[in-house]
């Protein structure tokens, strides 16, 4: 079986398919009398004209590695951001899209404190949890499309730690 | 001074206020072959025409109680959601409002894997996490409006444990 490495969860590396949600480098502004700092507008959302933006909450069961990847999904109506709230680390796959077909399939690690949005129509894996209780606020598209595309892995990958 | 003890931080008491975001009762959909459960579209968000929504990544100082409080605030423009990203137990203490002045002040505190969603226009203490990092992603409004009132506290209240 195919075996694709964890890497560790950059902004650089993960930039073509979305960004990294966390408080590295310098705030853009500090707030509340000094005692806060503000990261500002980190994530590029999308909905589409006929979207909007919504607040979920996912729960998660929790996977361990080696894991074995057998589809991955996306939602060409929308971008979808993760924020874990814990903070534990979690598995994000994606993958680039080879006319509507998943190509190069990469696995992320994420760090504790990092969360994700992926832009939109952005091949990736389920959620992937490392740890219980797998609790996400999920910030996507609410809308009356079905926005969701899933492709099943003729041959499966099994994911191991970089 | 006088003394506001804490409540613990229900749906229902909350209400008036904005949302409790957590994985409470049972999931709207179970997605993922049964391996999560989604909690739909919690939030009431509201950015107004001229804004749109944004993810940012706030890291505030940690207190602790005893915690004097001598200011409120409120964002006339847009909702604001604040999403802890670790397992820790924040404070939220919110105001209704009379004529334009905060009355009643109250203060909740989290249960771990609660976020919280402050409706438009509600007066709310500054961000108070109670552990180390402090860290929480806050969907708000993105605009050109400075979107803040901030309403200092002649006789500051000191909140306690309920």
């Amino acid at each position: 079986m195919t075996v694709i490495r964890t890497e560790p969860l950059t902004a650089a590396a993960f930039a073509p398919f979305g960004d990294v949600l966390d408080a590295s480098g310098t705030p853009d502004k500090i707030i509340n009398q000094g005692l806060c700092g503000r990261y500002h507008d980190r994530a590029r959302m999308d909905f589409g004209p006929d979207g909007r933006v919504g607040i979920s909450i996912f729960q998660a069961e929790a996977r361990a590695l080696p894991y074995t990847l057998d589809l991955v999904e996306r939602h060409p109506d929308g971008s979808q951001a993760f924020v874990p709230m814990t903070a534990d680390a979690f598995l994000v796959i994606v993958a680039e899209d080879q006319d509507g077909t998943p190509a190069n399939i990469r696995a992320f690690l994420t760090a504790p404190g990092q969360g994700i949005n992926l832009l939109r129509n952005t091949w990736h894996g389920v959620l992937t949890p490392l740890a219980a209780p797998g609790l996400f606020a999920v910030i996507d598209r609410i809308g009356s499309t079905p926005n969701l595309q899933e492709y099943p892995l003729r041959q499966p990958r099994t994911v191991i730690a970089g």
